[in-house]
């Protein structure tokens, strides 16, 4: 890809003109705000001019209600040979586009998976993108030019792309994206009824939860809508879980009779499926044949254990568990976790400095090779 | 304080007792688990014994619904002259031992608002309660004594104590910890229902969102079943929010009819309430006296902007906005914040750098002093 036009000099727009820009792209800026262009053009984004030629890809980089207007006067002024978008729903501008665009085939959707709290051309950086996954939207009408210009700018970018029929797009973005906000949402208002201690009483866990709610409502509200049929969908589910979960709550407090057990059932269930649900959200845990387990035993010094954490934390190594080990005298022993590489080392280094070092789990494979 | 009882040497009972030990008080640990008590012993946290007489203050670290019959055992074997606890919820705590102790004058309850995602001995540190809040809720039946040593020993672990009742303090804990872990719930476990596709979709927002809810399901029923009436109170508040909410959403999809200009003003007043809500969970905004503003005009060159961000940079500031300067010739002008005890040099170095830099808004205050 040679020539780049981005319409929409927002955050996202200027991000990803920069990212080209820096690929060597020649890019053209364009916005209904003159002065954002010219900001993105100040900042090296590009030129804020159109191009003479059409260029190989425009970016619409608008609001998801503009997308299929915007993407319609740009083909009437032959302005580029493919054209994506970057809105955060896709259902609806797949269908504005179908319904206005003269040449559908050279649009395929996209949604670059990124975001900073801060928004406009002056917030904008090359490297917003980098190892993000950005959507691509294909439908049976895309033609491949299409896809393969937009698969090249997400991996100009550095993004990982990822293809999704729009439907299913918007399915997971409720469920990743805007349901989490309204419940951050609906969490923080609560907030607003608290007496006078309530800053006092606030820690990370609900600073964590209504992090995202201080969103621009009128965006938010325009992304909602956009996207109500899979919202709707995902809140009735959310309802359906917190009627239970109300009703459990007033057993629980005494207001109604009813099966305490059932009651306290029904809460543990909720919270061992968010437990699950939660895991979905954590990169898959690391490998654990990277690390190597030593089993210490400890003399019966108060300290002791504080002194073998930080021989260990020398090494590389955490306490894992520690408890009474097995034998009649009932000795204290921690089991640390070691880098595997360095283990060995570390097993003779606190030998050497007079702890009992051995292997938990070791003794069969022990026997039947060289090693201990 | 000169002596400490810790009973219970989880996590916080071990880092309360490394704070006092710190702190030169003599410590004494207590577990129903006796290797838990032998392992914060090994970690240097006081010694693993009976006191031979009674301490000064007694700290139970035991779950909510144990603290009363274990101050009961506790009084009975003269173990300390004061007492307190750290319990999550305050109100059953409180009742319990005006039921069952035999001077519920030498008690104070309290809550150190502080935790790790780990838990148990081997996670305690001596900093855990470094800056945090430490609720004390003495009632009308609590004595000079243990709300003194209490306060003494929140201090000592470097935590500020803040005085509450205990219905107060139960239903803010509902708002700022119980409520928002349930939401954190309620929200994961819908990830359960995503297609395949979800993992790649999860971004910053949910990540935070979900966070906390991959805490201990069966400690989390604890809590909740501890302070229902506060919890169910405040979801009820959830639950007629989400009822209009999700009434709005089907209206906006299609779903329903209705008015879809109030449906909208549902959501967006919601988004609004949410915005106000997450404020009272950060810090108060630094005060802005502190910055001054300087307006720089941009040559028309490309990339001129990335220039002067870097200059600014360089004096530890930052660009507020950018917009087009009045005036005929329309250049680009750019507001950038810098720390205003260097904002005078600052000038000075773009200025002999060639860029054309005013202070905006100071036209009037230059016409009443030499300052300009």
């Amino acid at each position: 890809m040679r020539t780049l036009l981005v319409i929409g000099t927002g955050l996202i727009g200027t991000s990803v003109a920069l990212a080209a820009r820096r690929a060597g792209v020649a890019v053209f800026l364009a916005d209904r705000d003159v002065a954002a262009a010219r900001v993105a053009e100040a900042l090296g984004a590009g030129l804020a001019e159109p191009p003479r030629r059409p260029v190989d890809l425009a970016l619409v980089a608008v609001p998801p209600a503009q997308v299929g207007p915007v993407l319609r006067d740009a083909q009437a002024n032959r302005a580029a040979h493919s054209y994506t978008d970057v809105a955060g729903v896709k259902g609806q501008p797949e269908r504005d586009v179908l319904r206005l665009a003269s040449d559908p085939a050279s649009y395929v959707g996209g949604h670059p998976m990124a975001g900073r709290e801060r928004s406009g051309p002056l917030a904008a950086t090359a490297d917003l993108f980098a190892g993000k996954t950005w959507v691509l939207t294909p439908n049976e009408r895309t033609g491949a030019a299409a896809l393969e210009r937009a698969t090249t700018l997400a991996e100009i970018c550095g993004a990982a792309p990822v293809r999704l029929d729009s439907r299913a797009h918007d399915t997971v973005v409720a469920l990743t994206s805007h349901v989490p906000h309204l419940m951050a949402s609906l969490t923080a208002a609560r907030l607003l009824h608290g007496p006078a201690a309530t800053e006092a009483l606030v820690g990370q866990g609900v600073r964590d939860v209504t992090r995202i709610a201080a969103g621009d409502p009128a965006l938010w509200t325009d992304i909602v809508r956009s996207n109500a049929p899979a919202v709707a969908a995902v809140l009735r589910g959310v309802r359906d879980d917190l009627t239970r979960l109300l009703a459990a709550t007033d057993i629980l407090a005494g207001h109604h009779p009813g099966g305490r057990a059932q009651a306290e059932h029904t809460v543990t269930d909720l919270l061992e499926r968010g437990v699950a649900g939660a895991a979905r959200t954590r990169p898959p845990a690391g490998a654990p044949e990277g690390f190597a387990v030593l089993r210490v035993v400890l003399d019966g010094r108060p300290g002791s254990l504080a002194r073998l954490l930080e021989a260990v934390a020398a090494h590389g190594g955490s306490a894992r568990r520690a408890g009474a080990a097995p034998g009649p005298d009932a000795a204290l022993a921690v089991d640390v976790e070691l880098p595997a590489a360095g283990a060995d080392a570390a097993a003779a280094a606190l030998a050497a400095a007079g702890w009992a070092v051995s292997r938990p789990g070791l003794a069969s494979a022990a026997r039947r090779g060289p090693h201990r």
